[in-house]
């Protein structure tokens, strides 16, 4: 089944694909067969639905992530040694290790861990792990010696050096990091090519068949035109290039066409307005709750964002504007506002996250096509620090799906990986949900912001393309839509939302080619 | 009529050209001509002969220098200044105006111009306009308010800011020129697109259809792609990388495949190991015979050189390296011997311009397998200088066409545009007669170093197409290769010398597209 180009559900139980990987027609019940079928298969009750398109989210790393060295499940510093040991001896031609994901308090160790325990399992193969909360690394001696650093080295402002035995112990916090980070390698080519191969090994593997990728650095597009030239690209990337620059270097007077059987195009360009909620870097209007006199930062001045957008909407470039504290959305509509009437010719404005928005400001979503790209995993991940940072009255504009669609703006989801598990189940079940992947809380975290579940899907398919211009092109099935589809093991539209969480891909279709097909074939027989 | 694969003459009066844009069938007399041929025309007693391949090339250079403005032909300051006029106008929309070849001997003017002159002509546009020996540049009051000159500005170390009346006057010479050349802006994408499209045109209406792209830069890269994405890129790009780096970040773990159909690869890395012969920079073994005690300079020690080609001939990354000094060609020489047991599969070692090679080295480009890449308008451009600057006994090494080919190097030709003109036709009948465009000298420089009119044909066909491992593609005619052709309007093996150099090309065909035609068919009726 699959939604149709107006939102409106199709069902079909075959599709004849023509040999340019597009589809030719959609088969119901009653349908003369075609002899010879493109592509046929007995379902044994399996569902076929469009590849799921994801709005937001950040392919190059999320393929850096996973090839990373992974600590967040270890419980204790025996484990973790086992770990990092097993890595090292998979990961042996590299010129460093890195990962993360430990805790100390986790483990039991009542201390942190220090660079001879982790010799212990590395050798000396320069090796940096990252805490759990990213405000610490643990470096061995071989790292250390290749930062230069020695009993001498001072800790710098807002950082600390942990010492042993009046010595730098291995574990550098906060402003201290640096003093490692600067001396990791840059990547190779060649890691940038196993990184994008992995990420799109786990986003076909997911379902995702296409994604926006938000903030494409040239190292990025080189990689993708690799891929691209080698016949690797498999699924389809929207580029938003990492500022106005970059997307000049890259597409020089315009978009860049769709590339490699639209499968590539650079179309638009992400700026930041602000930062994040959890680190008080979103820009509020007022106040944090939990942070008096702390109002967060603006990233750009008034003139500066103009001036941008200019820079880059003269060329025909799309914008794809971060902005997550309510005076952030602000400027970034009062933006809109003022250069709306000079670039107006289908622009698509679109608003990364929006998570804080001054209920005021929630009607100016609706005006000049704006596109709310939101991503409903964050909403479960961040309630709690939500209430915290801005308190229960500043809530009314939060996470406000239902709102922008009742005002009028077009709502995309997407998933913000590797920030969150690209999984878009996950993300489909919370828009209709609100509720964590634990049920909770019980109800629905502010339901009345929840999105119904076809509406859900909508901004999971047909609406995330329209926001990257591949409207025409995939998210829906149809005559003379690219024949992208996904193979799962439960009905999504009658799945409870726990079971459309857990929902198993088993084929990924991309251009009518199988991209992806589940190993062990798990689901199978049903629950 | 065309080379073979082997180089043997073959002549035909027709070709028959598949819808993929390759040769199906040379035709011949008697041979039974197809109803529908994809391509006839009464030739009318005009020859067709494969596209010229161009070895040695800047492509963005060759069209930057031909946007620019040109003064060189003009006799006085108010010729100059209505040269100047008439390009302002016509290029209204530049931020700067740039250009050089001007002279004020030449001028009979006594003096340099000024500032004011320029005004004259450019009203407000800032301008900077070179001399024609490189050595001073002439700016307007705007260029030199943009550049932040003012009345107390210093001339630099090994520079002069020209005073008139105690002001700088607006002429700038050797180091000073910097001051006005770092506020010039950076070209934007359109104008390196509209420099591209510049440099095919005059290439193609040339008759070359292929060139190698000596030196390319990530924005060249870059342009090249957008012109391939768009359906532009109507030539074939034999890249070389600008260095290592570049090569490893556009291309990543080896050479791109041949792109947009066989238009478009990199597949190789250009290195510097000297200068040049004018300014004394090329690397000799023994001092200038003008400048005793000066031998010029190495760019790279020996380490650095072979620590560069293991970088990218790990990776499969073919590598071009200039070498004009003997004792340069001795450091590249070297080189290959040490590396080619390690890279000896296929390497095509490239040495460009090869032009002064110390006797007891010549021998040695015959191992290997090296491709001697030489530009035959070089000799005659260089000759006098080249007497001055070596004395008459270190010429038995120089510009030695035929003696490489004794040895048994791959001897390939091509032209340095924009140093020289890209014109293959006045390369051609220089290989095979060492006289310049005027007949001299009488007999030919170091005659015993003429090549055939064959084998030079050979080099800036089928040989030069090896160079750029592109032969089994283009550079001959012969079912199965691109169908390359261009349409002259004399017979090149007949022609005199000086009328071969002045053949003009009436159609250039690229893939079996006919991608230029000369507007009035000058030549048409004989001459």
């Amino acid at each position: 089944m699959t939604l149709d180009a107006k939102g409106e559900l199709v069902r079909f139980n075959g599709i004849v694909i023509g040999t340019d990987g597009k589809v030719v027609k959609l088969l119901k019940r009653g349908d003369k067969r075609p002899d010879r079928p493109d592509w046929k298969e007995d379902l044994k009750g399996r569902t076929v639905i469009p590849g799921m398109v994801d709005a937001h989210g950040h392919v190059m790393s999320l393929g850096f992530r996973a090839l990373a060295l992974d600590l967040s499940a270890t419980r204790s510093l025996g484990e973790a040694q086992d770990a990092i040991r097993r890595y090292a001896a998979e990961n042996s031609t590299r010129r460093w290790l890195t990962g993360g994901g430990w805790n100390q308090e986790v483990w039991g160790l009542g201390r942190f861990p220090t660079a001879a325990e982790l010799d212990a399992a590395t050798g000396d193969v320069p090796t940096w792990l990252v805490r759990a909360d990213g405000h610490a690394g643990w470096a061995n001696s071989a790292a250390m010696k290749a930062a230069g650093i020695t009993a001498t080295t001072k800790s710098p402002a807002g950082g600390r050096i942990e010492m042993v035995a009046g010595k730098p112990g291995g574990v550098f916090v906060d402003a201290a990091m640096a003093l490692i980070e600067k001396a990791l390698p840059q990547p190779t080519p060649r890691d940038r090519n196993a990184a994008f191969i992995k990420a799109q090994d786990i986003l076909l593997s997911m379902g995702v068949t296409a994604s926006a990728d938000m903030g494409t650095t040239i190292d990025d597009w080189m990689t993708y035109r690799r891929m691209g030239d080698l016949g690797i690209l498999r699924m389809r990337i929207m580029s938003y290039s990492d500022g106005v620059d970059t997307a000049l270097q890259v597409a020089g007077s315009g978009p860049t066409p769709w590339l490699y059987g639209d499968k590539l195009r650079m179309g638009g360009i992400k700026l930041y307005t602000d930062g994040a909620l959890g680190s008080r870097g979103a820009w509020l209007k007022a106040p944090y709750a939990d942070a008096p006199g702390n109002s967060g930062l603006p990233f750009l001045t008034d003139a500066q964002l103009l001036n941008s957008i200019s820079r880059g909407a003269m060329d025909g470039f799309q914008f794809a504007i971060h902005a997550i504290g309510d005076r952030a959305n602000q400027q970034v509509l009062d933006a809109i506002d003022e250069l709306s009437d000079t670039y107006k010719d289908g622009q698509r404005w679109r608003i990364e996250h929006a998570q804080i928005v001054d209920p005021a400001d929630l009607p100016r979503f609706g005006k000049h096509g704006i596109i709310a790209s939101m991503q409903p995993v964050h909403q479960s991940s961040d309630r709690a620090m939500a209430e915290a940072r801005l308190g229960a009255e500043r809530l009314a504009g939060a996470y406000a799906w239902k709102s922008m669609l009742a005002n009028g703006a077009r709502l995309v989801f997407g998933s913000d990986y590797p920030v969150e598990s690209p999984n878009p189940f996950e993300g489909w079940a919370t828009g209709f949900t609100r509720q964590d992947a634990q049920g909770q809380p019980f109800g629905g975290w502010r339901p009345e912001e929840a999105v119904s579940r076809e509406q859900a899907w909508r901004a999971f398919t047909i609406d995330a393309a329209y926001a990257g211009f591949g409207e025409k092109k995939f998210g829906h099935l149809a005559p003379g839509m690219r024949a992208d589809f996904i193979v799962i093991d439960r009905d999504p539209l009658l799945a409870s939302p726990s079971d459309l969480r857990s929902t198993t891909v088993l084929e990924t279709w991309v251009g009518g080619e199988r991209v992806f097909q589940r190993a062990a074939q798990r689901g199978e027989g049903g629950r």
